[in-house]
């Protein structure tokens, strides 16, 4: 199964119209017909509507609305409706509210608040999943089926330790197994019956709060095993759908989500989508980050940008408005980065409750004359001329970046060395980095194959699982280049450390071994003197930890300048086999992390056309042989470069020949149908 | 019912003589004479005493102290007790203790711990308030009913949730009205049974805290239903006592408390009274708001300051001294404004517990010659001299503050714009402009009769409730102003958004529509320039969220300078009717916020007499046609200006004319018994 | 009972085998010979091994671990290992785990996790105890005991409420005599059965946190039950022990630790031990104070330094290594001041759970040529070099520091004055201070003999006890000096205020009496001005609480300059007897500290050789009437200064003239068996 079968992409979004009268809907239209709507997302929290008791559904409001799509032109995304339960659930089925980590039985409130592991919630669930495809499994407006909404959070009931239960037995076969993976004679913890087992959170394993655990192994179970429970509520829904629909089913993700390892997930979706709602004051090349995970779970398949706002958030302590021109740059960012589609939460404005002020394309007063509404309007008409030209492009990336949540959670658990060096950080200094040098990046997970890369960057590779060792040096051995940092090869799959000098198995990689490792505050810096032979030495800041690298083979290319390991090396270079692999043993500021991403790209020419001009964003999707350009401008000033492209400027119709200016206005975007560079 | 009759205005406290041996009593009664007290407040928290088991009552004691009280001369305000339940109460019936936010049963310990809803602690409460109203109702030392102390808090046990229901069922009727009142069919809330309603809590619809929750409508409901469940309680005890007593009852409330609607409470009081405990740092003003506040409880009557520290508080982190003079002027700002009496608590240290470094007119050594008591017995002589000459005197006021628990309530819970909007500081920040500009100030709620207001302010009016709209167009019509600001006008009572352009239903009065809104964090600010017609412009800063103001008749009087709607109107006038409307689209800062409310004053030439002398008070109050100045110097200097006044001051005996030099020493007050000015 | 009888300072620490394959065994016990490592302390966590289901005991891991330390010519501390229980355990009975101060009943997990209530917990600790005293008590290789671990920790379960109730009775006899001692009439909290009584937690009487108590009195005792129910824990298993084995008993303490008052647990301790583990950024002075403390608990008798890290700790945000050489310098300090034996935890870097990057003698490769395992080695030589000659050494101190849980815990539990005075910090001040002037100091419980000191310094002696007040006064009568402070002498041991003004029993011998108290915010200091006639007066910042002193024979040392108390007295000397009393009204910065210690110091010529050589630690330690001198640089830099001693330094043989140079480099360490100053 692929993306829904579509001749452009589709533009829309969130759609609640059972919250309005039918009045309301005709106006709806019209303005859809102004911004050029041609895809509705329906029935996201619908199940209180849908099924108004145990054994009642009544899909009568639901019918009306897809039908009218219909009528109207419009294509359906339609959603399960599962994310939030009805009242009436809840107050029969009182298992079906979670348990939180601080073990507090919940009760009837909010959203995204099912038990995965109660048998009312997953009968039922399914159930009406199931009602719903076999009523609009082949209605003519519907295209693509939205389970659920944003999985995520945790429950920690009876019900949950026991499918913990199972899930360890699957895992780990025998006790004697499950005590040396969780180290259990320390501290007393050998397990002498699975039923003794219970579910790591205040009351049990963690202090201070979820990183904080006496037994890193278990924590590290559960969060796998939270991630697989409520991976299976997806699949019961799909299996559920299955029975009557053949269409692509996908769920909205949320990007760089901790909770869910997505990576786990992307076998069951026919498609990935995801919201994508950047904090504010995050860089601009996160959402790129962000995009390319997406991209990265179906090997390089295109995803729905299933969510974005309009204008404004609501849930966030400020919430500005996206600032003239910022929501098409956006738009424009997610396609660049393999986006076939372009939604919005939501279409209408809500009237009460907590996204009453989340910004819409239709506003309380349903004006269509806000200058909201006239952007979006205005990027409906620039999709509409695009056509389907950019569906089903591919990313030619030559770099990978090493993403995976095991690491993640490992890292972030661990006591010692710092609690201050977050797993996202570094992904993110590390990307940010690869994205100001302009290279074309997949984010994949370790399993991924790396035989196509010239670059790997693999930053806080903490956990080492399977062949990646293995297959790291592969990659340097047939002449790519390996980065890798501090607190990489510390562990194996069960989180116990390997019994050897850091980085371990990455040891003969590197060509290095660490003899200590020191670690300070946040506030003390050391500076590391980076250089490589012939080259003017550049200083940089090193922060939170502190490998006292020893080389054994490779060369030294940074060197601390304080404390008592003044001189000695904190980030070295180690040829290997017809290639590289670089080593740094600290933490460095982001113009460290650039100098030594910037030196390994170089070894491959894999700089990108705009190095040099500060958020001057490139990428590329490949269609059928055909090579689209997007260059995205996401400084505060017009830039003007020469063009390193020929061909046709898809949305102004401008034709480029390589070595022309090419002006990009503050915010603005070219997609250049590349005749060569 | 009115205030209590007495021929001066009473001065004493609370006095706890069941705590001490009684040859201390001796020692207290001649530290009173020494002090001048008349009255005593007894029984505050004497339920264990006065009710040692649920059967047996022992009212001994009490009898005991208020007999001495009358042998010596004294009054007393008489309590009921209740506010802390007795350790036998919550042993035997432990639905007394309430659930807290957090969703935990709480066992016996600490005061204002009684679940409202719980039959035992209704039925009790109410019959040991009988028991003393029966004994004391007609003993010739009490003057007054002191039920409960403090009332506050909330409760979310089972036996509230059923009577939540119950409150809901009164107010909605039906489900489908209270589907619609909560949006209920936002993430599948729909209710199809009253009985799936469960109170609103960390358990249930909330986040991170009280501010954050998925359905403001529900949280609304909670914390009106809260609020009247607390007063049933009060009510439950009245009625106890009006079975022996007519004499007046009231309950000693807390200013500026959110939890408790007090106008919802007023009503139910013969008159207000209240505990006045700033908080280090907030402005003098705030008392004075305070003040008002309870002055408007009861359409003007004058209240009783029940508590006030002699020194220093205890339960903060800091609890300084009360500098010399400041008791004193405080004592006076608090009759200034309507009270009827200077109350402090206590009259005694307490030996142990919580308080016992509270201050006391005695310490615990039982000294009069500390500062502390010196000034306190020279207050005492200070209004024995003054007499009945103020008793029930009103204040005087042109201009109208409105304030409103449900927009208080409504807009912090509210998810967008900005968090860090709150009520009470922009309530402070219009009334301290207000104050330091010399108006003279009603607080009032909603529903209060605009008619005599020459001037209505009314900030954050986030609610509109009945007919305030059309009848603040009528303030403006028969050509008063009114001033209003961002964040008005956008709900109902449900908390619904009202389908148009903000301010809603103010839009006509103020003559402008909002395109969109803005929001940044705190340390983000605008710069707004203000000017009227002929006059040099000033420039004040904005923060938090931003109007984008588009006038619809309305004159910009102040635009913003940065951002993307530099130039764009921030502040507007409208001429309406005969009179004005202002509209504050964004937070100003305090020099912002002045200049705005002293224009608007201007229009009616409402400022004071002292509008240009910083920190120097003035109010007034009119007694049977005289007129009592009052001035007050809260600034660390003196003060010399010419007086406004012909008069005689009551406290020094000086006479003044008109134009007289009127010296007012830091800390110092006068009262000029007015012959005109 | 004293400490184990061994021939040389024991060096090595917890070790762990049990969690390793023999083979690692080997490899251990060759390092350890590097290492001149001679006494391991096993079993410390071992309960779920030597115990796997409740009626199956299995010793046999342990007797092959114990066994081969023999045959290696190790000695064994031998542990319980009843400091976390086993899955099982906690499975059948379920009372074991514990309630936390939320009211959150605990389940299985972590450590330092059982309830000592629990009859399951107290009988099965005991047995285990007693079955491992039984098979190992006459084993060659041990030589000690170590119950548990690091006790600690509070419990709030059913269970311990009735053991609460039962110690309550103990204490108290008579509910009028607790109704008193609690003030109870205060807040209707008068008992009338002691099952009303319920612990004090956030469900009764606590709001905040832990020190935020409505009943002061009532979270004392329960600090104090607390402290007694861990203890009878630890004396059911020395009990058991006992049965079969004559040998020393032990527990591993904290030093200064807040919830147990190890002064009421020493009396059952053959000797003292304690974890040294020094936050980053305390002073050195503090592990002095703490050494001194652990002294002070068996009248001076040398105590066991049971653990400290070679290296780095594992649980806090950042983990610095220790630089070079300061783990010699401060395994010398613990010997300095009286530590008997220099163990580490642990020997070999744990594989996995939170501890895996704990520092450790042998780390993850189990490498021996480690800067971190070269510096053990060498001190392994040092102290296999010096041989028996300091052990059993006193320190002959002619300073005593009164150390006070009680007031510990009622002065931070106290509503008023500040929360910003902490007893810990005050502590720390005034011992910082004798410190650098490098007084030879005692710290002593209220109870101890105070005869024999010159100086005794009591800062914060909130609670006055027993006869406390009438021996300060004795010390001065005979010629001593006192040092006391602010906030002393203001309640009995019932946490009730004396009747008096303060410092209550003290005034007296101070010669003041307090008019008032003010507090004010940490930003806000006022200078206080300190000079004895002749003298230059200095200045020192005064913060948090401010005693207005009114001198009453006393003459004034220091005077505030600001505030309306400008020119009053803040610190005060009196002449009492044949010696003086110092109180300080307020908290002085460290130097207003440093000048009056120094000023009482000098009364008595008790200051140090080095008082003008900043971090330059001298003391003293007397065996046999042989003296040893100990110099340790603590300090960045090396110090040359004449040597006041004449003698041989056992550390590197050289041997000293008085006035020779004595030069000691940055981290350096002399031990010089004085002939004689």
């Amino acid at each position: 199964m692929t993306l829904p079968a579509l001749p452009k992409i589709p533009y829309g979004g969130d759609y609640n119209p059972e919250q309005w009268g039918e009045e309301v809907w005709d106006e709806d239209y019209r303005a859809f017909d102004l911004a050029h709507i041609d895809l509705v997302t329906v029935g996201v929290f619908s199940w209180s509507l849908t099924q108004p008791a145990e054994d009642v559904y009544d899909l009568s409001v639901l019918e009306r609305i897809i039908d009218r799509a219909h009528a109207e032109g419009r294509k359906v995304c339609l959603a399960t409706g599962t994310a939030a339960v009805p009242p009436w659930l809840a107050r029969r089925h009182p298992d079906v509210c979670r348990t939180d980590f601080e073990g507090r039985r919940h009760v009837y409130g909010g959203r995204h608040n099912a038990c995965p592991s109660s048998p009312a919630y997953r009968r039922l669930s399914a159930a009406v999943a199931g009602r719903i495809a076999e009523r609009f499994g082949d209605h003519p407006a519907v295209v693509a089926w939205h389970i659920n909404n944003e999985y995520g959070g945790q429950c920690y009931c009876e019900l949950c330790a026991a499918e913990f239960r199972v899930w360890l037995r699957e895992r780990y076969g025998t006790l004697d197994r499950l005590n040396d993976a969780w180290n259990a004679d320390f501290w007393s913890h050998r397990f002498t019956d699975w039923e003794e087992v219970v579910p790591p959170n205040m009351l049990s394993e963690h202090w201070r709060g979820p990183n904080h655990t006496a037994f890193q192994g278990i924590s590290l179970d559960y969060l796998r095993f939270n991630s697989d429970n409520l991976l299976r509520s997806f699949r019961d829904e799909k299996q559920a759908i299955r029975e009557f629909s053949t269409l692509p089913v996908t769920t909205n993700m949320m990007g760089i989500y901790r909770h869910l390892d997505y990576h786990r997930w992307a076998p069951h979706l026919d498609f990935a989508s995801w919201d994508n709602y950047p904090t504010d004051g995050s860089p601009v090349s996160r959402m790129a980050l962000s995009h390319a995970i997406m991209r990265g779970l179906k090997d390089g398949q295109p995803f729905w940008l299933m969510e974005q706002t309009p204008t404004m958030t609501a849930t966030r302590d400020y919430n500005p408005v996206k600032r003239p021109g910022v929501m098409r740059l956006w738009s424009w960012q997610a396609v660049a980065h393999g986006a076939d589609s372009v939604l919005f939460f939501q279409l209408r404005q809500s009237r009460g409750a907590s996204e009453k002020y989340h910004g819409a394309v239709l506003n309380h007063a349903g004006r269509t004359d806000t200058r909201a509404f006239g952007e979006v309007a205005a990027l409906g008409a620039e999709l509409e001329r695009v056509g389907d030209r950019l569906l089903g492009g591919r990313t030619p990336a030559r770099v990978a970046l090493l993403f995976d949540w095991d690491s993640w959670w490992a890292l972030e658990m661990t006591d010692g060395h710092s609690r201050a060096v977050g797993y996202e950080g570094q992904l993110v200094a590390y990307h940010e980095a690869l994205w100001q040098a302009g290279a074309l990046v997949d984010v994949v997970p370790m399993t991924a194959d790396l035989s196509g890369y010239d670059v790997v960057v693999a930053p806080l590779l903490h956990v080492l699982k399977g062949s990646i060792a293995s297959r790291l040096e592969e990659v340097a051995r047939r002449g790519g280049s390996v980065v890798t940092t501090v607190m990489s090869g510390l562990v194996d799959e069960d989180d116990n450390a390997f019994l050897e000098d850091a980085p371990g198995p990455l040891r003969a990689l590197c060509g290095v071994r660490v003899d200590e490792t020191d670690s300070l505050p946040p506030a003390v810096a050391n500076t590391v003197t980076l250089g490589m032979p012939g080259e003017d030495p550049v200083r940089a800041l090193a922060r939170h930890v502190f490998d006292l690298v020893i080389p054994q083979g490779a060369t030294a290319v940074g060197t601390y300048e304080q404390e008592f390991y003044a001189g000695e090396a904190a980030v070295t270079r180690n040829a290997f086999g017809a290639g590289s692999a670089w080593y740094v043993g600290t933490v460095l500021d982001q113009a460290g992390v650039d100098w030594v991403v910037r030196h390994a790209l170089a070894e491959h020419e894999a700089l990108g056309p705009f190095a040099d001009v500060r958020d001057l964003e490139h990428t590329a999707r490949v269609v059928d042989g055909r090579r689209y350009e997007f260059v995205l401008n996401h400084g505060a000033d017009e830039v003007e470069v020469p063009s390193p492209f020929s061909g046709v400027d898809l949305l102004s119709g401008t034709a480029l020949t390589a070595g022309d200016p090419l002006r990009v206005p503050a915010a603005g975007v070219v997609v250049i149908e590349s005749a060569g560079r």
